[in-house]
């Protein structure tokens, strides 16, 4: 009786406290997505399969590790027959709330991305043929596409399809700025909260914002100084061929940015603290203190959420008819 | 009541047909292993930690991949900046049951083993001392370290120790074969129960028995007719120096034979079919009709146990001070 009386006064409370929480320029991600969970299931298996490269290598996971941020930690990546990649690898953790996808929004969605790597030489070195084939040549597939389809028939579209419903389960709730924001004020430190405080005050809201505190515009890297990088990306350039664009790049989530690491397009920044005493100077006009930098990372820190939570996929044996990996051939 | 009469009357009947068939040459899989539960968890996370790797993308689960039978499914691995690898890489799966590791046996146990790629400039490209700085530097490592060995010192000794205690667990009990070795009489059919027959008949099982359906003896690659190849791998000879031991090699397990693809230690047998044809000619002397080779591969695909079931490790992120990975690095 008194629990029931206890709750009656509690929830009010925490009603009133997550309402005016609301009103952060942040949100708290929401604790599942809505997907299907069979294609999703299809999906994890492809994610994980090495053999829609050319090599029977990599996967997708071998980029965005899920064991690691959804990311490779790496300045740039390795692709097929070690080549380097040309770009740092954005997490794909939270990835559905972007507002596109690659760094210069080239792919409308997670659907679109997911065959991107498949088929560039670079990276995956496979193309969108061949990997449909192997996919198909493997009766376990074929039969959980049947199910998941509803017709056995293999092609790239079915296989970006279940990828991408893989990688919109892929989101990090629960992070401690999360549980502050939704109405627990220990979930924070004083010097977290200093760290937001600042983090608002500053500007670097403006444009880290939202459910993925980034993600969801397009901006200059370098808005007041001159970025200095030897990565040869251009940004939206490479997309729209506007000269504005140049060097515009979608603004990265900060979710579970302690374990993103390297930081920008170009890995360069290997630490937070030099992210965002960079970031301050070429976006902001601003140099921090060493304290307020420190409390910049500490609040931070508070964004990783519950990392991926599944059980390692077993992969279906390939068929006598399934296409060979070729990891030496050029 | 009537439950526990039922149990009373069928109790001694699998008993009686248990301990006829366990006097079988192959034995059933305990199905769990005596491991320290913690030892185990800290080497999991080790087993897919790339930055035990020079370049901080490969890790012990990229040649042993959990998802692909405890392998990588090539006929040479992939290695650092993509060289090829000598040998074909053998599954972790069942590895404890194995007289030694490695394809000559030159590591006389897993934890031996595990030290191996980790330094060999062809395959992880790291060394001992790297490594164990690496891991010795990220503060979750360190705390794990403390609570499993009393100290939170690192070295390669406790890295081996622990990655060698999750390799004991990946047994994969239950196969359907292992049922029937264990009194369920339906657990597999006429066609794989003939397979069996005939593979103890032929002379298969005199190299091929015991709990990992090999794994526990040496023999030479071709008794009767040479084996043809141009791997450059001499077996045992490269361990003992003695002329006899040319081309001797451990012999492979058969456990989870359907999902290790290719066979044989260059990987040139993309195929059971091929696999169990070249044996019986180099092997045996024997030449099996088509009906007799798909027969022996049908038991083969009874011997798949059930996989590795576990939650996809989190890794620790590194720290400021972790030395970086220098992945394009000479």
């Amino acid at each position: 009786m008194q629990h029931s009386i206890r709750n009656v006064l509690i929830l009010p409370i925490l009603l009133v406290s997550g309402s005016l929480l609301a009103n952060e320029p942040i949100q708290a991600i929401p604790s599942n997505s809505e997907t299907n969970p069979a294609l999703a299931e299809l999906g994890k298996k492809l994610f994980f399969d090495p053999r829609l490269s050319k090599s029977g290598f990599i996967s997708c996971n071998s980029c965005h590790n899920l064991s690691m941020g959804g990311t490779d930690n790496l300045k740039t990546s390795i692709g097929h027959h070690w080549q380097q990649g040309p770009i740092n690898s954005p997490t794909v953790l939270n990835s559905t709330f972007n507002i596109a996808q690659f760094w210069d929004g080239r792919a409308k969605d997670l659907k679109e991305q997911a065959g991107g790597p498949i088929e560039n030489p670079k990276e995956m070195a496979s193309n969108h043929k061949l990997a449909s084939k192997i996919i198909a040549s493997i009766p376990a597939y074929r039969e959980e596409f049947k199910q998941v389809f509803k017709s056995d028939t293999v092609n790239i579209d079915k296989i970006t399809t279940a990828i991408a419903e893989f990688e919109k389960t892929l989101i990090t709730p629960n992070s401690r700025f999360d549980q502050w924001l939704l109405g627990n004020k220990e979930a924070i430190t004083a010097k977290e909260k200093s760290g937001y405080e600042l983090f608002k005050t500053s500007g670097c809201i403006a444009c880290h914002s939202g459910v993925a505190v980034g993600g969801n515009s397009y901006q200059k890297m370098g808005t007041i100084k001159p970025y200095i990088t030897e990565n040869k990306a251009s940004g939206r350039f490479a997309v729209t061929g506007k000269e504005s664009d140049k060097f515009v790049f979608k603004v990265p989530t900060l979710r579970n940015i302690e374990l993103t690491y390297p930081y920008f397009h170009d890995g360069e920044a290997s630490s937070l603290t030099e992210a965002v005493n960079t970031m301050a100077k070429i976006q902001l006009a601003k140099e921090f203190t060493k304290e307020e930098t420190s409390e910049i990372v500490a609040f931070l820190k508070t964004l990783t959420g519950d990392q991926p939570d599944f059980k390692m996929p077993i992969l279906p044996p390939s068929h006598e008819s399934t296409p060979k990996p070729e990891p030496f051939d050029k």
